[in-house]
């Protein structure tokens, strides 16, 4: 990438009326210099079987060169069109609420034999007429792909296909899975019932760990196609997604991100966070920070985020450019708004882009203006910023999926990403920059360290290598329920933390519900109410380990609730019950002075946010953004530099001032 | 009509023993007049198919011809019998719930030819065997008739026929509802997809928008069938109801009642409404005030009406006289009660009528016989009461059901009714009397003020009428969200609030949910919790008009909440914003002393009604009602008139005493 | 019985490896001396059709034997393998909510023949198998057995057929049931439509009650099966279980326990209840009262019951011996748990055993030690109690269905066990020992009171028996809604409460919903917020009756809350409103009063609990539970004997000490 992209989605397609130059003049004055077109549209460019239809594809196409701007076309298969689900109405995902319906976009199987055969033919027809057009740098295949809970007749023959290939034989099955619970042993392949009614989580973890390959081999086989087409520069991305809780929330449950990333250039993503007062950056940096890994560190793009969005989402003046310069800070090369202009009918009505649905000037636009220019301006100083982190976080599809069956027992509504999130909020409010690795990672030794919430299900190998890496120095912050079950969500049959209990320096083998159980002596200075435990409470009794702290309680106050252990050169702490966002932050601040990486950046916390990389002229670059509605100011702590936005030059200790959702940025000198 | 109607619904089928000669001594005991029969009982008329038992029909007709009382005879045909089904099992509608079960009323395809076959049937021997009897003074077309949300794939043709006829082509359609988002396209009428599934809005609601067409033809259809057998005095009616939330609520969603109504030769309605210390008499004169317009300000039935009903709602002592003189003063010719008894068995055992299970007079039944006195007493005065409002509310099926797309963002249950009720009940608590009028009207001159809720989907001649309107002297009092679509759901690519911003003077382009937003400087007065913004808010630009509220709020605070534009002759209200009661109350007031319509009845408010209307005899009634535990007084400010009930004469400026729950009833000499 | 039973259910099968040997020097160490096994087990003991295995059952009753552990073998057809639902789709069962799907336990259709036919193989081929063994004291059919909704076609033909047995007559059906209604008749027997959908309560309640006869005559047969091959000392058990809310909360809606214990030797049950600081001992108090009663006072076997259970139930010190205890002082002869290990895979990994997933002792595991010895130590005399109690609640499953379709009203929550609980647990709390008797019992005269609560659905004969029970000098207390309708859930045509009226003296025939009311008076002297009622009140009207409390409030202040009637030599009380727990308890004592029935037991209450009866040597024994954390005193009242856990003896008036969840057990001398 040569040069910082600033973007939107744009479709010609649904366009009141021909708006084409006008709207290319308004980007122009907007400093966007690429869309992103074509994904949803396949009933448009083939509006009937085997009749295509480039006319949209053309003009824009056409007209985005002439006046500057790149492209990245999407293909179109996400959304099928009326003529295909007439064809062959199976292409409708069966899922375990009975036949998907016409309508909505995401509704098919993505396994299904007529929808691939369809989706080649409509792919490679693109592929053909695009091509050799000079304004595409890029294809994005598909969009927030997943398998959408696919679950038909056609689908459960794949998975035992699978399973027999994985497992090779029953006994296995039966017994790893503990199918005899319940009489749901299976003596013979034909007899295998669908999971679809299955209440054994061994069984339905491994059915959303097969849902979760679909999406990996679909992704893989639509990147091998455009694959043939491309050009060599031009990259191959896909539109990754988090956990959506009304907005990106965490780690994505049906898809293996690192592993769908294998066959993508370049990785890319969508991020839509709360506004206005409820503006933090968590979701900017959490999404980046997680894109950002997928591709082992690599610069990635931000192929969606918000302009104005839900109606709640308008922004406050200047949080437009808070949040694109945030993403920049997060090692984007790319910040592209879904969507240019509202649409003006159909679901997403009040899913607002840059501008409303008058197509005028208005306060976000015309504060998009002045971030195309910074864009622009500074975009060798900003572009490809390299990230060095020395903490990880350590997730897992594995785990988030068994968490699902087995989390706080029945009727609880935690999650896997309810546990994680609040230890990267508490690393996020720190300005500890942060990685994340998952277990197919291979470079947990270049982290000192790692974070590990609920691993509630891993193989021994994964365990008995985070031991390694504790005996040869490594930090691990575990919480609650991690090593608790094998990657067959078996539960473990030694005393509990099962194998980690060699690092951590604890058992358990009893856990209960809190209440009114509090940490004993308030040990972290939080006060009566944040000093409160609530959710899970596990039993802990040290063997060699330091107890941090005691449970506060009449029966359970001999067992110990936190505790750090040192284990060859490294240090385990172990969470064991769930604690107040205070209480978590102590915790977390704890470990990262003992592991030593408590420093300059730590002297400031949310709402000053800072984060920092090392530019391409090799020149250190510090983001100080304060996501607040208050000025703030603080001491700039490094050596002396420049702020790019005003260029004005920085000394070290310096107070700068920063407005209310306003940013600095300094590149060392 | 000659007299007033007193009735009860009487189920001679449902008696669980021969009551029939005790239950007309108690009804003449009660003043009861008229009874309506014979809705729902299609297994009883016939038993099976071709087998018709006129039994019951005829020992209630004739009995009651002998007692004096009236008959209303209803088609059955709200209900299905079991061989009928049988039969037929694709007469149960398919919903995008599934096919429906049998067992409940109105499960069944109203337009299923079978069904019409075997309803046209009945109809026609019932009709032919009692159409010459002298008891019946009119007929009920079905019961509270809607399209139960049929969507099955007969339905379907039926609707993608509709479209052909409406819109011809389907590159408008395409065009005009914005298919080509999510590849939504269709290119061949053959692949017109099930609206079941649908995610466009614009697709959505004129499938609803067809629904209630099957309504209309389906009721237009039976009263033409019972036109053929009546005799001229007779009339025909249908039993409309409103939008239930427990209680008839606002405009019913699934009918056009002004369309349905064309076919009537009277209106009829249900109402039902809490009672005890949550009894306001806003349900009667909103339903009343409807039905009244359905046909132009002729004077209706209120065919189904409580007398015990719910537990919870069994009337305090006073409340049933309360209730039924309130009808009369909307201009009700009938108060009938569902029903006469108690049921025994099945669904509404717990629904009960003027008597309980037990037979036996009790205190709402001996309540009750003074209100049948009353009514015949008064009748000459009290009968066909004919009003004249110069306030108008003006609704809309097609608001309605494009607000249920887009109301106030996904996960929002705010319904367009929770628009209109605040709007309505502010004039009811401020005794202005109201007509409805919906966009069929073509009387919108009669008024001098139009109160406009919400009017999300509305076609361009609409809003120039509106306009023209104001600009010949009319005040029009508007809410956010109108203008903002036009009649296919496809927001207007202008500036909103689209065409009305002509005669509003405003404009804008954003919009957003209202977090610690108040009015500025409390411009009503009505202390801090009442002058919070809720729910949704336009950030609005006046371009000619006259701010009346700014919003207080440190980024929003630029934009107008409230404002008021002289245009022409008259003038238009526009509130950006929902408001509490007590400001809507203030602004509705502003509004309406600015249309000089600020007259002697706004003197009191609620809990003191007063309505009125002129009699027969050309003279003024006025109605004063106390809708409270509390006896009140009020002074008289008419001229000399008598009090009907006692026969006082009352002068003008007479204090006069209400007790609770009480009521006067004045005649003007 | 000639010993306590303390035992555990044991499944050899779902072990993660080999541990039988261990196993059973734990069991010993812990005084297990009797093991549950093979239930669920099918697809283990016929992994394919025909194919029998009986490896786990024999190598786990030699090892028992060797042991001297005995065992209960479970008929293991409550779980249906993946062979037989491939061969026989139509197995499962056909709800309301569509058929099931594969993988829970209990989705079956009891009735379906197929499922008959291998049911009935594999129980034959087991007891062919094992019928011999001397490990095996007695066999348990199926478990927890109940209908499961099935309601599919073939299940529709034999309630048809049933109909046509049980009413002979359709025009007996259509009258009793009301079925005119809403064009229900039916008029043909092959017209009789699914009662799926039905919305009448009569049939509704009429196919609940056909449900609860295929469990009666599906348990009946199990049983008669295994008698052909058992010896006469072994004997035939079901586990019967309660209403579950999470745990065992009431009478079991879905089948008739008197009936169904009918074809059992002796009854059992599984009984769940919250514990920790919520353990209060009254559901093992009401399961054991239940149980049995179902046998006429026979002692029953707790089949069921939690060691850990789920987390929330991991119980404090000393709570597992004090529920240990309290089931053998309501009669138990054996307490047993589910079960011995925690299981490592599928639902039930969080129903924690007495073992954890680790299988090493832990503080629930050696508390268990204890209560092993002690009932070791005193099995001669503990065992086989004998109760007599004088006091009884009526619960009827008829009531209980016909309250499920008319409680109070639609919406409204509470159901049947919602008003017998409260009444229940002030006996409770009281120590008023207590006997179940339902409408089928003929021992009624056995006591001096009996408690009716909401008896909806009665036949005239019962409520004519009650009214002769008070004549003849029995006491009754009844609540609201008793007597209302009759066995087909059809009102009463008379006043209410119906029959009973003539016992109670008094009547009504109106009720509501109370807001704002309270007794007048403060009757029971328990204070504002206690003293209110809520739910329901009926307005009534006293004929002979003494006013025990009036409503206090505007309206209803006339009217009748609480009644005492003197009828013949006896007293009937009757509450016509819901009232609070403390109002409940006073009403409650002062029944107990008049009948005499207030005695030593009752100077001590909750949480101080006492339970007595008569033991094999003729002695009487008194157990003191303390169910609380705080220790406590009592003041014995009886004559001399000996405290039995500390052989201390004890005199007369001895202040006795009990420590917090700790328990006596005096034996009179």
């Amino acid at each position: 990438m040569d040069k910082l992209l600033y973007g939107v989605a744009y479709y010609d397609e649904y366009m009141p009326y021909d708006r084409l130059d006008t709207d290319i003049l308004m980007m122009k004055e907007a400093g966007i210099n690429v869309v992103r077109i074509a994904e949803s549209t396949w009933s448009t460019v083939e509006p009937q079987d085997g009749v295509f239809d480039f006319t949209h594809t053309d003009r824009v196409l056409n007209a985005m060169h002439k006046a500057g701007i790149s492209v990245i076309v999407g293909t179109p298969t996400y959304a099928v069109p009326t003529w295909l689900v007439r064809k062959y109405p199976d292409i409708l995902a069966i899922t375990p609420d009975g036949p998907n319906r016409y309508g909505a976009r995401q509704n098919m199987d993505i396994s299904n034999p007529n929808f691939r055969k369809h989706a080649e033919i409509v792919i490679r027809k693109i592929m053909e007429h695009v091509k050799d057009h000079p304004a595409i740098i890029g294809y994005q295949v598909d969009n927030e792909t997943k398998a959408y809970n696919t679950a038909g007749p056609e689908v459960q023959k794949l998975f035992v296909k699978y399973m027999q290939e994985k497992f090779k034989s029953l006994d296995v099955i039966n017994k790893e899975f503990g199918l005899d619970y319940w009489s749901n042993r299976i003596n013979n392949w034909n007899d295998f019932p669908s999971t679809v009614g299955t209440i054994n989580a061994s069984l339905g973890s491994e059915f959303s760990k097969f849902q979760r390959k679909l999406v990996t081999d679909y992704l893989t086989w639509q990147a091998s196609i455009v694959k043939e087409y491309k050009h060599p520069e031009q990259f191959v991305t896909q539109n990754f997604d988090l956990d959506w809780r009304g907005y990106s929330y965490g780690i994505q449950p049906d898809v293996d991100h690192f592993a769908a990333a294998k066959a993508m250039d370049i990785a890319g993503v969508d991020i839509y966070h709360p506004t206005q007062d409820k503006l933090t950056g968590i979701e900017i940096s959490l999404g980046g920070d997680l894109t950002r890994s997928m591709k082992g560190g690599k610069n990635y793009l931000v192929l969606e985020t918000e302009a104005q969005g839900f109606a709640q989402w308008v922004p406050y003046t200047g949080q437009l450019r808070l949040q694109a310069f945030s993403h920049l800070a997060s090692g984007a090369n790319m910040v592209e708004y879904w969507h240019w202009h509202s649409i003006h009918n159909s679901f997403e009505t009040y899913w607002k882009g840059l501008l409303s649905h008058d197509f005028e000037p208005n306060p976000t636009y015309n504060e998009a203006k002045t971030i195309g220019k910074d864009f622009e301006r500074l975009s060798s100083h900003l572009i490809n910023l390299k990230k060095k982190n020395k903490v990880a976080v350590l997730f897992s599809n594995e785990a988030l999926t068994a968490f699902k069956w087995f989390g706080f027992g029945w009727g609880s509504k935690e999650s896997y990403n309810d546990i994680l999130r609040p230890l990267y909020d508490a690393l996020y409010r720190m300005n500890v920059g942060v990685d994340f690795v998952d277990p197919s990672s291979n470079n947990l030794e270049d982290y000192k360290l790692i974070v590990v919430p609920a691993l509630y299900a891993a193989p021994d190998s994964l365990l008995q290598r985070l031991n390694r890496f504790v005996k040869n120095g490594g930090h691990v912050v575990y919480t609650f329920k991690s090593g608790f079950s094998d990657q067959n969500v078996k539960v473990r049959t030694s005393k509990q933390p099962g194998i980690i209990e060699e690092a951590c320096g604890i058992s358990y083998s009893q856990f209960t519900i809190p209440e009114n159980v509090s940490l004993k002596g308030d040990p972290y200075n939080v006060g009566v109410e944040k000093n409160k435990v609530s959710t899970w409470m596990e039993l802990i009794t040290p063997t060699t380990a330091k107890v941090l702290a005691y449970y506060d309680h009449p029966v359970w106050g001999k067992y110990a609730a936190i505790t750090e252990n040192s284990y060859g050169k490294g240090l385990a702490t172990y969470i064991g019950c769930s604690t107040s966002t205070a209480v978590t932050e102590k915790i977390v601040e704890g470990a990262l002075k003992k592991a030593d990486l408590w420093g300059l950046d730590q002297q400031l916390s949310f709402p000053l946010i800072t984060k920092s990389g090392v530019n391409e002229k090799g020149k250190t670059i510090h983001y100080y953004f304060n996501y607040s509605s208050v000025a703030s100011s603080f001491s700039y702590p490094y050596k002396e530099g420049k702020e790019l936005l005003s260029s004005e030059s920085v000394i070290k200790n310096k107070e700068i001032q920063i407005e209310p959702w306003g940013l600095k940025i300094i590149e060392e000198n």
